[in-house]
């Protein structure tokens, strides 16, 4: 009856105890799933590790829980982030958003006016993704900060079909915007909380632009959508090619990178592929399309940067490669543990 | 940009700070939510305040957070809560469960043990429920124990009409079991760890009970249905009263209460009907069939108890009113704060 696991800080080669990098998406995570929880509660629909389940061929289901730190940071904060995490994670899955269940851990001291700031964003971030809170639940625990978890519900057209056993040979990938800002700019607030940075959390809701890919390019010939947040576009182009078998060529020189988040990732020896985002999907469309589906999503002001990053080849590896600014080549891992805690 | 709420252990009587009794299910979260949370993402749906909201006319959606201490307790433990209370959410709004979400805020030195100590409990009550964990989420952070937030989907038969506002004068008020376990296992199991007690939680899906319920009396005839968990019995026909506008009579005599449960909050100084349960629902049935409903329910192992413990009359005083053990009245206000902090 005792918690055993108070007050430890264990080093994360501690396979018998929780470590912060099992929060990080990345192969740590990876393995909790797989090795604890899935012998565990596996099924059909959970098995399927999508960012959204499908239930009776229709409701589109999605949960996450944010405990960024700090939680507020330039362009957003922990509230904008829940919103549009779950909001993006119905829309990758081709759901339109029905409702969203809000659950507030908050910490006794926590400043009201803090609270009303973070549900202010709530609010806008709803309004903007067109989306209403429609329950929710509230618990208080000693400590510090604020933890949200939110839940959505959206439907999803049975016709749509996204998902990675849908991917071909050939297919292009695509991004809609410059990737690791949002990483970025957490980690600076953290940890340099009086430098006034450049930098800005790309977090936003992506259902409109999501909405317009779909409507606009030919069904059947968008294969995949995936928002790259935890582990960044690392954790998602390994995925592909772990998932798919085949052999995922990104091109480095295609992939923008905003030049200030470049010196900050330089700065701070990160990697921007690992660094999360909270507002950039990757696409997976058939070559026929892609400069359809480009050009689709630069009509929208969250794709105005959208371009090729690249493609899926025929090679049966489920390898994920890139090829360098100096034109070498280089294999792309699933990040390990968490380049950066508590990010979202 | 600054967290202005680090480590203040704030006074009840501090308006401007979150207090623990702002979770504790009583006045103050109501204050909460109605000055706070619905000022700024109020909408028809979510100004319902039920335990499920309905979208899109029969697809019911709940969210709940469990950051009960200790996490566990005789009978349970935190992860039986979580679906136990997502289950109970939906079932008493009258949906059946689709599926559940589980998202895991693990702290850092959590023994994996206990964590999969937890998640076979989940396991146990989900196919105790018949339901599946259909997507989920994990986050790890500094501190100690771990956070569970589970969001509930069902189907609901748009014929099921279940409100307070079908509440009529007449309608008797029928509880399931015996009160208060739950809150008392958890406290004793907190304060006096290392005494055995014959205290055990009450924590069962209740689905199947409302199942037989509503399968067997007839339709308009069971008005209400809600489980009694924060704020307990009090908390519950409080409500039904102010929501109602009539007056509601509880009989002491016949609200049943184990002799064990009745030493262990007089020794504490509680009130039984303030305590939380995670397996009593309370029914508001029309007079007609009360009898019926009683019966019914004393067919299923979490109904062997079920009895009438009170009415609602017709005065419009929105007032909760008990008659005593001795014979004398008093009223029933719904508990300010919390008695018990993190009960669930």
């Amino acid at each position: 009856m005792n918690d055993t696991s108070e007050k430890v800080t264990p080093s994360i080669l501690d396979r018998s105890r929780i470590v912060l990098a099992h929060g990080g998406g990345g192969q740590l995570t990876d393995q909790l799933i797989s090795e604890v929880i899935l012998p565990r509660l596996g099924n059909e629909t959970l098995n399927e590790l999508d960012d959204a389940a499908i239930l009776n061929g229709n409701i589109a289901m999605t949960i996450d829980s944010y405990v960024v730190d700090p939680w507020q940071f330039p362009g957003g904060d922990i509230g904008k982030l829940a919103v549009c995490g779950t909001v993006n994670d119905l829309s990758v899955s081709g759901a339109k958003p029905l409702g969203i269940a809000l659950s507030l851990i908050l910490t006794e001291g926590f400043a009201k006016r803090d609270l009303e700031t973070i549900l202010d964003s709530i609010g806008e971030s709803a309004a903007e993704a067109d989306v209403k809170i429609v329950t929710g639940d509230t618990k208080v625990i000693p400590g510090s900060g604020i933890f949200i978890t939110t839940a959505g519900v959206g439907l999803r057209d049975p016709a749509v079909k996204l998902a990675s056993r849908y991917i071909r040979p050939g297919d292009k990938i695509i991004i809609n915007r410059p990737i690791a800002e949002h990483g970025l700019t957490v980690m600076l607030a953290r940890e340099m909380p009086d430098m006034q940075s450049v930098l800005k959390t790309d977090a936003s809701p992506l259902n409109g632009l999501i909405d317009l890919l779909l409507k606009q390019v030919p069904g059947e010939d968008v294969r995949f959508l995936r928002d790259a947040t935890r582990s960044g576009i690392a954790g998602v182009t390994t995925d592909i090619a772990t998932n798919t078998g085949y052999h995922v060529m990104l091109h480095e020189p295609d992939i923008p990178v905003d030049a200030h988040v470049q010196h900050a990732a330089d700065m701070l020896g990160l990697d921007v592929l690992e660094v999360a985002n909270e507002g950039v999907v990757v696409a997976v469309v058939s070559p026929d399309v892609a400069d359809q589906a480009v050009a689709v999503m630069r009509q929208h002001p969250y794709g105005r940067q959208a371009c090729v990053i690249g493609e899926v080849q025929n090679n049966r590896d489920g390898i994920c490669e890139i090829t360098t600014m100096i034109g070498g080549h280089r294999i792309v891992h699933k990040p390990y543990g968490e380049q950066l805690p508590r990010i979202c």
